[in-house]
């Protein structure tokens, strides 16, 4: 299952969305420092904006930038009425100290397109989960589309979410829970791990180890969503090295839908950031 | 395992931090009419402060009370810096429409010493379990201590909890899921529950159905944690009725550890409330 296929569909329906808003939705990137890998995720994330009609705004502030000016900066873009999404693009790269928590959590919750900040954790934990009471972060919303995309009936079925993190394990098996899926959590302590993945009806692996899950640990027929980014070396590219999931390519011959990396996860979160935004401009639309 | 017993012993240890404390705890109890089981409840939660020497301050309000009154009240409360802990009991008694959700929100952060708001929420997804920095909901963090009585090795045991309220099931998987074991979340879609209960070395339910789990469901020598309270018909007991769990009393047979109802989670909930209150005093006695 292509996620590139499935996040260009999006984009047609948010710029069909965004021609019929009577505002231009708009979104600002602050961006700390300038690594490379940043900068790649941040061009892609315009174009997508570009394409779906959304206006974007990069701010670049120097690695030399201090706690104290990203806050100030981030207190104006919360007052200034144009912008509807602010996205803080992560890890910071500064010589100064600056912490990523206070910073992601001072981000307005009716701005935070990323749905990173306690408040909008809090309210998925709490199950409110309709849209517009709260944003989804992007990568497990993305997932969540592909699921919708597979076909698969997530009500009553087992789901099985490989790795805990704050920005995808977490909240990925959050939202299959609201989604009425029985969903067991697995991790870097969890024991007996292939024997609980060949239960899976749908499975979201986020681990960040190459190739970790194998063909024979998948139930034929399971749907499979691969979150992992790992660069592994690779000869016979340039750069020597190339990216590859966290699933062995392998299980495309048990799974009946299984996304590729890249092409699978990747762009589906970029869909989701922009459609944030959307929402966001649509909901200050209906407000004025 | 008695609940009972393991909440005394925590007041105890409550009592003596108390001591050590240059200024007294306090929480402020906001009632808003006057159910009799708020009553009961808000009596406990008196009773077992007092006898922690924490100050506690119950605010009636009547039934006819706005929520414009309510949150002017919450304000004042936010800004007192001799309040420690305000907790809203719910439900709301009232004869105007008051939201639940946002009076709980209003709460600060810093004082939600019942762990209700979805910024502590939040901060419980993200996995930031420290006892610093957030407030833990207080059934949940009752659960977890019963657990830790048990003996039971956590890390890496099969973990199941049926439920997923905002108030115990969902919390109680991600504070599971932080302590390293590995946990299912089963609950009214789910199928095949007595299987995949069978799987549990740790079992906590809190799905409000009188006995639903039952003895050929638990795994031998597995902990056992029941969170319901259930009022059935009892024509020997005066008021017509009697209190019960969602767990068969007969899993007592082969659980290694299991606790009644009522005795069990109850004590504990009110023991970890007022925990909370008394950490709370403390980091504003080391911040002064």
């Amino acid at each position: 299952m292509s996620g590139r296929q499935v996040s260009e569909e999006i984009q047609q329906q948010l710029k069909a969305k965004v021609d019929k808003l009577q505002l231009k939705p708009r979104l600002t990137i602050i961006q700390v420092g300038d690594r490379e890998d940043s900068n790649v995720y941040i061009r892609m994330k315009i174009k997508f904006a570009e394409a779906s009609g959304v206006e974007t705004e990069r701010l670049r502030l120097p690695n030399t930038v201090t706690e104290k000016e990203v806050i100030d900066h981030i207190d104006r873009l919360n007052k200034d009425n144009t912008v509807h999404g602010i996205l803080v693009q992560l890890p910071l790269d500064s010589v100064n100290p600056i912490s990523t928590d206070k910073i992601t959590n001072l981000v307005s919750p009716d701005k935070d397109v990323d749905g990173l900040s306690d408040v909008n954790a809090g309210k998925l934990l709490h199950g409110q989960v309709d849209g517009r009471s709260c944003y989804l972060p992007c990568t497990p919303n993305g997932c969540m589309a592909l699921i919708a995309k597979s076909g698969v009936k997530v009500e009553g079925a087992r789901a099985v979410v490989i790795g805990r993190s704050k920005i995808v394990g977490s909240p990925m098996a959050q939202m299959l829970i609201w989604a009425n899926a029985t969903v067991t959590v697995l991790h870097s302590r969890s024991q007996n791990i292939p024997d609980i993945v060949r239960e899976a009806d749908i499975l979201v692996v986020a681990i960040g180890r190459a190739g970790f899950v194998k063909k024979d640990w998948v139930k034929p027929g399971a749907v499979v969503i691969d979150c992992g980014i790992n660069a592994i070396p690779d000869a016979t590219k340039k750069s020597g090295q190339r990216l590859v999931g966290d699933v062995d390519p392998a299980v495309a011959d048990v799974a009946a839908f299984y996304t590729p990396v890249p092409g699978g996860v990747g762009p589906m979160t970029v869909a989701m950031l922009i459609s944030n935004t959307v929402d966001s401009a649509e909901r200050k639309s209906k407000s004025n």
